[in-house]
């Protein structure tokens, strides 16, 4: 069994939610493991990952419940810090967790047919994001 | 180190949550790992995985959190895509998390005693679920 | 490939929030592996674990969201089994989750400057939490 290391960086503006299935399968086919697992990991306090069906009208639901969670216009200690107006990011991030495994079998993500991988940028601007695919196996 | 590949099946009715700690258990027996992890996963995204402590009472009270979370009868702009109603159960879902991983040592899963790993049927209609467990070790 | 298992104690009071990424960090480096990744997991259904920007005013803002999901005054069925007055602290901890997996690599946890691995205490009354720590590579 093996590790093998790779990354990618996805461009995002605020509260974009990002289809990266195939960015990290690209890394599963890289690491030539059949397999094993699939460990995505975001650096960074701002953004997380899940899966979802990735069709617009659920990016927008997905959008509405965090509001709900964390409402942006809400009062947040948070600014009191830094005056950057990303105090909702935070908590949105922290909820839904910064990471995920998935397994691979036969060299493929074993995701459902309707089931991606995506990276949910919680920021309030454009970032640069730099997210860790580790695959085990 | 060594990966063992697993699943099981579970039915489901609309948010059910099913107590599936026996069934991980057994696939752990099965990969005769003694000390390592289990990473379960649900291949779909209406529903989740997650730990809680399984009794009637706080099934109840994690169907009423995650109404506030993604009420049922909210608007959803998912709804305009497939007017499959469950908008709020790939909200649900994604939130939660598809899978988890769990420590493994002496061949046992290392839960609290008051702690079930919990598969969370988010969908509206009744499901045949595949869960992948993938024991390493 | 090997595992190496180690575990910390933290002493916590309700709804602490509390920096763990030192006591992790330091388990990487007793495990003495370089590159692979390093699994925190809660043993109870009343803890969570995930990463945050580590600053107080975060931790107030992260207790109002989880406040919303699961308010400590609404009615929770839990109640009727235990009457410890904890229904909100199993449901936040089970939708935040009670594990995370960071990547490892040159001996150092992969994570962003302002992003630090906590323990989310939801319980509401003093605990010492065992919290297992496995690193693999």
């Amino acid at each position: 069994m093996t590790v093998y290391r790779d990354k990618i960086e996805v461009k995002t503006r605020e509260m974009d939610i990002i289809d990266i299935t195939q960015g990290v399968q690209d890394a599963v086919d890289r690491a030539g493991i059949e397999d094993g697992m699939a460990t995505v990991f975001c650096q960074g306090s701002t953004g997380a990952i899940t899966t979802i069906e990735y069709e617009p009208g659920l990016m927008k639901d997905m959008r509405a419940a965090l509001e709900r969670v964390a409402p942006r216009d809400a009062y947040y200690a948070h600014e009191e810090m830094w005056h950057d107006g990303n105090g909702h990011s935070h908590v949105r991030a922290s909820i839904i967790g910064p990471g995920i495994t998935v397994p691979v079998a036969n060299g493929r993500l074993q995701l459902g047919t309707w089931q991606q991988i995506v990276f949910v940028e919680c920021d309030v601007r454009e970032r640069t994001r730099t997210l860790l695919i580790y695959v085990f196996g």
